[in-house]
């Protein structure tokens, strides 16, 4: 064993012996170690710091010192007289090995950030993205050399870093020789290197040190579009903004708008029209927030269900609307951001992850990516709730995924007194169990309603309605306080002796709010909640049958309906399957937590790739056990599912023993129906 | 070793053992001989046509015969039937190795191939394209194994071909569904691989089998822009055009054209777009030719002095105009054709070969992949003669290149009588040795002046002019005849007895042609012509030296000017070094040969950036000994050099010992002062 210092770097574990007087930053690279550098080692950029963690890592057996780093020198001084440079903090360019040693890569470094925006997601990813800022001082011409200015660029990029072939874009060929002359022979270099074997691309050149590029990653819902401005070189998030899919006016849901591209000759074009226009508007309320230029955005990553990646592309997305639903494209796409029109940089580079199947999207292999059942052992449910639910059940071992055609009950939609989560609707409720009158809470209003002060403070909006967390409360809290049965049926004999409980028409109706307006909860509300609830859970017993597991250990909620249900009431419901309710949480916007970590590490994108190859997608519809167990989801929480953890915390209503009663023969998934329509339609 | 057959493949010469069964086309594939395929051997596309070579090959001691392939099976006899096979050929798909062969792969074949055009040099390339047609059988999508439709697309592509990792145009991705499903999932690919290691490409798609794809070669020269379409499965010339360069219109030669660009903002702008619309029109004219439509056409190959590839590219050429005479890009380039608005397949693609120098572009580099001085011993001296002359001298061992500023005299310019070669142009010349009468010959009319009839044979033309190819005998019959000295100085003693000797102010000239017009030899087109030689003597004398050679085993003269003069007068007047005349030889547009060779055989690019970069370059304005060559080659031949093998062929005036009179001070080479002014033009 060699003599040399050991040098640990954190947190990613790597350890190597290196001789005295090896920078850091060769170190580093060395072990393969990602330390972000754009200036070469001049100690110019200063985004190469690091620091040293003092004392005894008896695990490790190193006990490291700042006494074991080199002294700050001349240039490492002359960087820190310029710029702060945060306590403790030194440029591994600069300093160099003297002995056994701990190093911490910070990964939040925020050397040169503009102003940081919390509104994403505030984890850490680290770093190792596609595209590379990389300064170099290149040889002037010279007769005797007839190299063109351009390899001589190439020349310095492949010397100072390390890249092999290179190639340019079309762009730069005409730019290269103003720019070199401009920076007098030192410029920036944007390289994109997707994969480890990609060629290097030569994509931006700028004249002399250019020390910050940013990248967007961004999530096309069906009805909103959420993006995040990201700085590739400190990975924080400088400015986030939220828009309405303008291609709502085309149809409100999914197969609504794959109805409009069959029925119109350019609606398809219309529609990727619309899309595009209002990322490009949401790239400039980035840019303008973050106090940047359009131009110094290099990457960007999109995320969106299949339907939305199709049309964000340009592709028909008509094959989605039936069955075999075969996706265009379904592994992962790289295209210029010119070749969809995005101008920002006119190197700048997009990337679309994966598709996992014709109902489960980019943003279900985000989610995936950002919540990594396939990255550790334990058995994990992921449930993205929307109009369609998407469904990821594994762990390092296997991962399934489906997707449930839940229908727009969730969201307040088919509900009689149903609305979007907005200031007015009722959010939260509880119902006295004795007097079963209920008391609630409304968006925009801290008080419940029966505390004093609730109508002041709730001011003109009053209550509107019931929203999707409100609705899967107050059924949740009507069964638990036997006003419904656990086949979902009002009890009418209830009505005789309390005023909340009336007849309509034939069936019974809870009424939540007496007045001004009257909010009630009618049977035909229970029936949509149950028939959504129980596609949800059939799909999730589906993959669970895959798995060939009983229970869950954990249980992700992920998207904006997820992250206001109580995960409680949402297992009362039966929407999701038995398991410890401190291990159930809403993860947010995950979908957009994954496609950051793809604009900011390019092995993320690897990861997610080579995942989604594995992960069996199950198609709900073809399975024939579906139907069963969506019979049996349409009990309350299930007619032979038990929920022992969840019993542990709620006393649930004694079991019937009866069977369900679906004398509606409304029992049944909801896009079984809507394929044969659209098959139909394209038959004709 | 093995009992297997033995086969051998010609003209490659590789061979190797097969068992008995293995088709023709497989043996052929893992010996790395290339054989066409589109169909993927299905016997549909007839392009793996071979040949049995019968009788007994002692040196590689093989007994060929048609008993030692399969008889034709019922797969061959089809596509036999469909269309005409030659006799004797076979389809290497189908056939199989029976026993030992010496197979031939034809290198012309025909199969499907349109009218033939000869205008081209018709020397057979290998074909090994960088664009390739696939036809795969794509499986239908199902929903158990949701793979997106261009996923499954690459597959087949991947197992049926070979292809590693692939990535895809970005235009194809809204198509490939519906050409998919137009094909029946059959279809064909344009896959581009321009290296070995490229991540293969998928830039074109057609439903079903398409059998044929096209490519341009174009060499874009000062005056006048070349081009030829391409069978890139054939390789045959299936039409030929050319146009004038319509930058002429903003300068007559290259650097009256930089001029233009630093005394005109939009100059470049407007010179590219000139040449890039002309380019256009000629890739129509072409494609009407040759009956095909513009997306057929999938590769083009681009070669062009330094100033027309910039100005081609959108570069500014002005750093050409001065020393360093810097490129902005010496290696080759890869583009896309969309990227230079060509307006061919929306996946074609373009490649530009290395320029050598500043002076030394990519029309050098493929006048010497044409003629490949590097591919052989003996001492090859390549001279494209134009306003610049390029020179390229070496061997397998060494190959060096220079240009001269020989300016536009050899091309009739700055020569009294001077005029482009033309019909009624002066092309041969011919002088008594006692009366110092002439006799000539005129492009456009078979007979000498001095036969019967040559008056009536002329017609309304007549006589207007002296071309280049004129002016060079002209000048060496006036030297053998003694009308000039060595030094070039018409006697003037001479005028007292011969009326062909005549005073023009202080100077005598040589009266050609005595009326209608008039046309005399002045001095000064003596002088004009004994600069432009000195320049490109000198240049290939510096060649020489670095070479370390006294005389040059082969000379070859590239280019319109090389076609028409005749070796042994450019040998008297010393444009260059003493040489077998039967080694002399004109190879004409040798440019347009190796752009040809670059579009059918992506090895050959390989070959040529390679060489590229091993030629030394020499800048004859840098060198001490220019100038020393210079004034020894001013006189004629030469001051010093001797000419043993002309003197053989032709008896040449006995030395002077007087020193060359160059008392005009002209005796300098033309660019220095051009430098200079450029380069105090810049200053200012």
């Amino acid at each position: 064993m060699s003599d040399d210092p050991l040098v640990l770097f954190m947190p990613s574990g790597k350890r190597g012996r290196f001789p005295k007087g090896t920078t850091i930053l060769d170190a580093a690279r060395q072990l393969g170690v990602y330390v972000e550098s754009v200036c070469g080692g001049r100690a110019t950029c200063g985004r190469c710091q690091i620091e040293v963690q003092e004392g005894q890592f008896a695990k490790h057996k190193i006990t490291s010192s700042r006494d074991h780093i080199s002294k700050v020198g001349p240039r490492e001084a002359r960087y820190a007289e310029k710029r702060a440079m945060p306590a403790g903090r030194r440029l591994s360019c600069s300093a160099t090995v003297e002995g056994d040693l701990v190093i911490d890569v910070p990964q939040d470094a925020v050397i040169n950030a503009q102003v940081v925006r919390k509104d994403a997601d505030t984890r850490i990813i680290e770093r190792r993205p596609a595209m590379h800022l990389c300064y170099v001082e290149v040889e002037e011409p010279d007769m005797h050399r007839p190299l063109g200015d351009l390899d001589r660029l190439k020349a310095a990029l492949q010397k100072d870093w390390g890249f092999g072939r290179m190639e340019v874009d079309a762009h730069l060929l005409a730019q290269v020789q103003g720019i070199l002359r401009a920076g007098q022979w030192a410029v920036t270099a944007a390289v994109h290197q997707d994969a480890e074997d990609d060629i290097a691309r030569l994509v931006a050149l700028w004249p002399g040190l250019k020390n910050e590029a940013y990248g967007l990653a961004c999530d096309i819902g069906s009805t909103t579009i959420a993006m995040h401005l990201v700085s590739l070189l400190s990975g924080r998030v400088v400015a986030s903004a939220g828009a309405s899919n303008p291609q709502i006016r085309f149809g409100e849901d999914l197969m609504s708008r794959v109805s409009y591209v069959m029925m119109n000759p350019d609606g398809r074009e219309a529609m990727t029209r619309a899309v595009r226009q209002e990322i490009s508007k949401l790239v400039q309320k980035v840019a303008d927030d973050g106090g940047i230029e359009r131009h110094d955005i290099l990457d960007a990553v999109f995320v969106a269900n299949p339907i939305m990646h199709h049309l964000f592309l340009g592709i028909d997305p008509t094959e989605l609307g039936g069955a075999p639903f075969a996706l265009a494209v379904s592994g992962a796409v790289k295209l210029k951001a010119d070749d969809l029109r995005l101008k920002l940089n006119p190197g700048a580079r997009t990337y679309l992850l994966p598709c996992i199947a014709g109902h489960v999207g980019a943003d279900a292999s985000a989610v995936t990516l950002a919540e990594g059942p396939h990255r550790q052992d334990e058995m994990m449910l992921i449930v993205d709730v929307g109009t369609n639910a998407e469904i990821v059940l594994g762990n390092r071992a296997r991962v399934v995924a489906a997707s449930s055609p839940t229908g727009p009950a969730f969201e307040g939609a088919e509900i009689s007194a149903g609305q979007r989560a907005a200031p007015g609707a009722i959010e939260r409720v509880r119902i006295d169990r004795e007097t079963l009158a209920p008391r609630y809470r409304v968006i925009g209003c801290d008080l419940w309603s029966d505390e004093p002060g609730f109508a002041e403070a709730l001011g003109e909006t009053g209550v509107t309605g019931i929203c999707g967390s409100g609705i899967i409360e107050v059924i949740a809290e009507m069964y638990l306080s036997g006003i419904i049965s656990e086949d979902g049926v009002v009890n009418g004999a209830l009505a005789e002796t309390n005023p909340r409980i009336i007849a309509e028409g034939r069936t019974f109706s809870y009424v939540l709010k007496e007045s001004g307006p009257r909010l009630t909860v009618t049977q035909n509300d229970v029936r949509a909640i149950q028939l959504a609830k129980a596609a949800l859970y059939a799909g999730i017993r589906l993959l669970m049958e895959k798995q060939a597991v009983a229970t869950v250990d954990t249980i992700r909620f992920a998207g904006a309906f997820g992250s206001f249900i109580d995960p409680l009431y949402a297992m009362v419901l039966g929407l999701i399957p038995d398991c410890d309710p401190d291990r159930v949480s809403a993860v947010g916007n995950a979908a957009g937590t994954g496609a950051r970590m793809a604009l900011l590490n390019r092995d993320h994108r690897r990861e997610i790739e080579e995942t989604v190859k594995l992960i069996e997608k199950i198609e709900t519809a073809l399975e024939p056990k579906f139907q069963e167990h969506f019979v049996h989801a349409m009990a309350l929480p299930n007619k032979i599912d038990a929920f022992p953890r969840l019993a542990e915390r709620v006393t649930l209503p004694p079991r019937q023993l009866a069977d369900a009663q679906n004398g509606d023969g409304e029992a049944r998934p909801r896009r079984r129906s809507r394929e044969e329509r659209a098959a139909r339609r394209r038959r004709d």
